[in-house]
């Protein structure tokens, strides 16, 4: 490897900011971005996050990384199967990547190592990109049973260049805890946000902006995310629908020392959560 | 009025910050605290938002501020009925005030003027006072029929002193629309949170973090608010409970078209919102 080429597909917020946070710390030589959006594309390599632009992966690139919609990363590690290099996503549902690519190719590609870099995505495009972006925030990887350990070992070892803190998780219980503390919370500001007319909006206020920043995430990437991960999604959203029952019951009622108990095991549950931070 | 005296019935963060910025824009000549927590007294005194605590309300004061908690605003208000000043509150709901009075008065009290300043409330106490706090906002006052245009007019004013907003609303809209951009997302975020263990936690990122912020507040506050407003916020949850089962039957039937609608429907208003601000 005199010359490690990485190539980037998708170079949106995730992907720029793995590019140049990669570059910061000298892990390629070349880095080479594929992206079906020629502007975006251009402004990625304006800025200097890929050196040039491609349309297809160079068969020798030393490590590609599938950083494209949800919905598209199967298709990605499909195609690649046969690549030499190392190959990674950072796709926030895995089990409905790893049965696409086991049942059209009777295994999963054992250079294929499937991450979830948790960090924020309000910010769009490579003009938001931070080399610092995964520095202090959790990588999760979800290792398949026919997985490279020098691959894993590889791009874990990335990942903490980066800053990242890399966790090993089976991947149902990624898409579990995901549905959970992710989409489920994105889905809640989408149905609330569905009630507000504008009047309304003139009276809200410091809560309902942080309650709802979410729901300003892009549809397209959303409703994907939401049918990968639909069990799980679906078994989050039963739960909440019996806390809120019990909510509703309590405040039906008038059972305010009831309704007390509920707000305050919440209360806890977040003071905990900034403990953690 | 030779020396107008200001009297603050409870030293939190909305008492204690109409107080700094009353004092800083020279509204009255004397502040005076009365807190039934003697810490939090003492605290406001030695910051010098209040220049003395007291037990009861002088008959003198030339204005009265109720900023205790909602659930203790409407015995006050019944208390004050014979005070020569003018008197007002800072309650996030209003109709329940206002029946409590009309029911023991046989009448509200026509310089009691009903106001809602709408600002964040995560911060606490005395300590986290800022006299800036409602410039900028809005500070909704919602009028009976009894009341008093000159009281009404020297509140208004006070409040604009201050940097603040004015508008005035009528009772019932201001607490159905207070129902559904401040209530229920409390009420969403407390009932979202009862889900949440210890270990999923180590995994919630940025937008559970923005999402859950609300879920903090003070349980013993929120439960008296959801129960003074319980009529308009279980028609709030109604709402939301229809927009939550349009989500979940697009969600079942694959139907990624239409949760991409639903989404998109979502992220318009939230835009809108953030045009407002």
């Amino acid at each position: 490897m005199n010359t490690p080429l990485l190539v980037v597909i998708g170079t949106g917020l995730i992907g720029s900011s793995f590019a140049k946070g990669a570059r910061e710390q000298g892990l390629f030589n070349t880095i080479v971005g594929i992206e079906p959006d020629a502007e975006r594309a251009e402004r990625a390599r304006m800025l200097g996050i890929v050196d040039e632009i491609a349309t297809s992966v160079d068969p020798d690139a030393d490590a590609v990384l599938i950083a494209g919609p949800s919905d598209t990363i199967a298709a990605w590690v499909i195609r690649l199967s046969e690549h030499a290099g190392v190959v990674f996503d950072v796709g926030s549902v895995k089990s409905a990547i790893l049965e696409s690519a086991r049942t059209s190719l009777a295994g999963i590609p054992p250079r294929f190592i499937p991450c979830h870099p948790i960090v924020g995505s309000e910010r769009q495009g490579p003009e938001a990109a931070e080399g610092s972006l995964f520095a202090g925030h959790k990588v999760v990887i979800t290792p398949h049973a026919d997985i490279d350990p020098d691959a894993l070992a590889l791009v874990a070892g990335w990942w903490q260049q980066l800053g990242a803190k890399v966790h090993q998780m089976e991947v149902s219980v990624h898409d579990r805890v995901l549905a959970l503390t992710s989409h489920l919370p994105h889905l809640l500001a989408f149905a609330y946000l569905q009630q507000i007319d504008a009047e309304q909006l003139e009276f809200a206020g410091g809560g309902f902006r942080d309650f709802t920043r979410i729901g300003a995430s892009d549809a397209a990437l959303w409703s994907a995310i939401f049918a990968l991960n639909k069990t799980p999604l679906l078994e989050a959203l039963d739960q909440f629908e019996r806390s809120l029952g019990n909510m509703r019951t309590a405040l039906e009622a008038g059972d305010t020392n009831g309704v007390r108990r509920i707000i305050h095991a919440a209360q806890q549950r977040r003071l905990e959560f900034e403990q953690h931070e």
